[in-house]
């Protein structure tokens, strides 16, 4: 059967007023009169259906942009993205939208929790996107478009010159906008805060005086410590197929549902979870990197773990998927770094390597294993960073970015302030723009104030891995015991329960709290650094 | 990099308000007074541009779900799928639609070629979508989310009884809303005239009465003469990645355009135009029948070859696209059989295979390759019939729905008929239902009236030939020796020209006039079928 035109005529058959309430009209009380409550909830859920079937649609089509469709498709993909972004724009935004808040704001009380978290959570991103003019948000979004395929170009060609004048035009629309969304606060604080909610300049400033003063002396001395070359098996070729079922494994490994996963092939790796039950992970296998597609799965893994465990009740509404930047990269970072580059991990991972390449892991250890997963060397690319310095990398862009919002700094200048800051956090120097301040594309996505949500993620997952440890310790549950055997559940079930199910109905620092009962605390992240780096170097 | 979250942030920082109008309201006047023509005119492209958006999204999440979706997230998607289908349907059959169509039609004469045939065509597609009522669309819907799993597991189960009542459901919704749409034609004409613009039950008895007395007495001698076991080299086991690398060649060698073009996997072979800068094939290589890949590749090839030339003017237009199923399958099975099944195709592809397949094509003659591909056989399930009895399954399915559309044949008989019509056709019994009348997913999805489309696609296809071939002689082209060289463009540049640019633009009979400078006619293709069938088996 060839059904190109089945495809096409379906529109015209099937498209026919389907039931699903993509506007707010439903529960309209038609006599005129005061609507009754169950009314109301009954248009909150259809607006939020609604609302996420457009942001379906457009992660849909980045996902596909990103995997499988042609390059050619992709403007005329942009002007159907167009359209998805400005009716979830209309329907999260519109004056029908603020009529139906403030009538069930007014009987909160009547409201069950589900839809009391709901309404907060809807309301405040209601009133961000009222906050910034429809002309000025247009005009960011033509910039983004122009701004993107400048940097990309620029980067290749290591010509920082062509893409600065974006710098200063990226900065100074995400300060006016920062300023409609938050006039009392300054711009920087208020873009953290939209990647990482609760987040300030003031929390990072003493997050990263902590990192600084405990990694930076640690690294110095590991460097002048010395090292042997790192062993040759890491460079062995393992046919893709192989690496590809690896991932298979490593996924059911750290308890992913394979019947809700799938992977894509990309260029640089991420995860998107179209839903609860539809979590994809783009990879990018290197035939001659077994390793780090193994750390791919897992750092992924990580990800779609905390995707596949949100509450089903949260599904398609407002409070679906992952809290916020920062908690979701806690969540990447701790199966990566913290149970992925554990030494009881390599007892689990070791076998599967075997299966999948036995020349040449048959013959190394898990010892041999677990120290080339954390060398330690510092580089210049942050995306290839090893788990000590990588959030001074981070580091580094926070730096930078902080004095470019404040105005303290200029484009021109930008480059300048980066390289000494990498001599400054990872001792080496930068040789060119392409290698230091045009590595990233976040900038060119419009994303400042996106990187500390990395680090941040580091130091939360340390919190969490202490309360887990703890809390299973007092059951009389061995989670290293469990690990080495394959068995990651007092982990995952733990996160499961703390973190994962809650979905965008707490704020990170709330979170923070429940599942550890203290507030956040960067020292448990600088300790077990400490701790483990000094073991692994022996300092 | 790893932005999952950047992906859901992206929904709050990048969605506002983009410039894209999805709505009908740009160009109006804001003075009150009648709006000048270029805002109208305006306010026509903002609406199909919008259309087209929800189309494109349906579209990719249809493809997604065959190619790349875990079945889990079958549910979710379904609910964005439903809200893309209302809002496409509101924004085609709503009443700011109606009142822009009518001022636009009181100005026909100021308006372009191209905005009168879009305006003709929309036109069309508004008034179709506001006949039928709403609920009765809705209860549709319902009805064919029902069916679809209940025919797979009747058909899986042999299990006709379990299946039959939907038969009854389906036909009698379909009398329904064919009354709704045009209360003056036979219910099985206007499904006919939805799938095939301009056809009807007189055309199809007059077209099959020609076929039937064609083909069935040739497949009667063909069978009564007897032939040896198809070669063995047919089967040969040939490795998926090779056969994929082959469609890659085939898809060259026809014309594609690679850059707008991708391939996928999925069971069912299908094509699917996003636009025409994106056309995707999903495939399905089997590793002991490359000629089968071949040929889907080949005929998926005719499907996108015919997106990929439409004029670019079209793009998310009401023309874009195909003008309807029988063009479409008109061009797949002209490139499959007419072109690809041809003594002179084998020249262009025996090399590929080659390159593909050493083993066993090294040793296999290009007239060894024809006979093999052109082996006549009656058999039961329609999509492995070969070029000469396919028509007979169509005739089948034509007699049985016509039968069930008119009310002379109730579900609970079908089977019977159906099988009595196979006998008569095909001179083969039907073992049971499974590879009978449960074969196929079209009634399962709606689709009654479709299955003439590839019949009529068939005849349309001779017919096409038969006019390029006079043409191309008249300017002294041999076509068959430019095949052979592994030159398509005398055949492919004619299409282009004659058809594929057109999209939607003019009806099927109107493109077959044009074309050919003669009415739609069946001989082309009985005559073709006869003198082929006669070579190759000496009759």
């Amino acid at each position: 059967m060839s059904d190109q035109t089945v495809g096409h005529t379906a529109d015209g058959v099937t498209g026919r007023g389907s039931s699903s309430g993509a506007g707010t009209d439903a529960g309209r009380d038609a006599s005129g009169g005061e609507p009754d409550l169950a009314a109301l909830v009954g248009r909150l859920d259809a607006l939020q259906r609604s609302i996420a079937s457009y942001a379906y649609a457009q992660n849909l089509m980045n996902y596909d942009a990103q995997t499988v469709a042609p390059a050619a498709g992709a403007a005329l993909c942009g002007e159907a993205m167009g359209v998805m972004a400005a009716r979830g724009h209309d329907l999260l935004a519109g004056d029908d939208t603020r009529a139906l808040l403030d009538a069930l704001d007014a009987r909160l009380d009547e409201l069950d929790d589900l839809h009391r978290d709901e309404l907060r959570v809807l309301r405040r991103d209601h009133d961000e996107q009222r906050r910034v003019p429809a002309q000025m948000a247009a005009d960011w979004q033509r910039l983004l478009a122009e701004a993107y395929p400048v940097w990309r170009a620029a980067k290749a060609a290591d010509d920082y010159a062509s893409w600065e004048p974006y710098v200063d035009r990226i900065v100074a629309a995400l300060r006016a906008q920062a300023a409609c969304l938050d006039p009392a606060r300054p711009a920087y604080d208020v873009w953290l805060d939209q990647f990482a909610r609760g987040c300030s300049i003031q929390l990072c400033d003493r997050f990263f005086a902590q990192v600084r003063t405990t990694v930076v002396p640690l690294l110095d001395a590991i460097v002048h410590a010395g090292q042997p070359d790192a062993p040759a098996f890491v460079h062995a070729r393992v046919p893709l197929d192989a690496q590809r079922a690896l991932s298979d494994a490593i996924a059911r490994l750290i308890g992913l549902d394979p019947a809700r996963l799938t992977f894509g092939r990309t260029e640089h790796p991420f995860t998107l979870a179209l839903s609860r039950d539809d979590v994809r992970i783009a990879h990018h296998w290197h035939v001659d990197d077994v390793l780090a597609g193994v750390y791919t799965t897992v750092h992924e893994g990580g990800h779609s773990l905390y995707e596949q465990h949100v509450d089903p009740r949260y599904d398609f509404t407002c409070l679906a998927g992952g809290a916020s930047a920062d908690v979701h990269e806690s969540q990447s970072r701790l199966m990566e770094n913290m149970v992925g580059r554990s030494r009881p991990f390599m007892d689990a991972l070791l076998p599967l390597l075997r299966d999948a390449a036995p020349d040449p892991y048959a013959r190394v250890s898990a010892d041999e294993l677990y120290r080339a997963v954390n060398r330690v060397e510092p580089s210049l690319v942050r995306t290839e960073a090893d788990e000590l310095t990588y959030s001074l990398h981070i580091m580094v862009r926070y730096e930078v970015e902080k004095r470019l919002m404040a105005g303290e700094l200029s484009a021109h200048d930008a480059p300048a302030a980066w390289n000494e800051f990498t001599q400054r956090y990872l001792g080496i120097q930068v040789p060119d723009d392409a290698h230091g301040i045009l590595q990233d594309a976040h900038w060119a996505m419009g994303y400042v104030g996106y990187f500390p949500s990395y680090a941040l993620g580091n130091a939360y997952a340390a919190q969490f891995m202490a309360a887990m440890r703890a809390q299973r310790a007092a059951k009389g549950i061995d989670v290293d015991a469990a690990v080495s055997a394959g068995d990651l559940s007092p982990i995952t079930s733990w996160l499961a329960e703390h973190l994962w199910r809650r979905g965008k109905s707490a704020d990170p620092q709330q979170l923070i709290a429940d599942a550890c009962g203290a507030p956040f605390d960067p020292s448990f992240y600088t300790r077990y650094l400490v701790e483990k780096f000094s073991g692994i170097y022996g300092l």
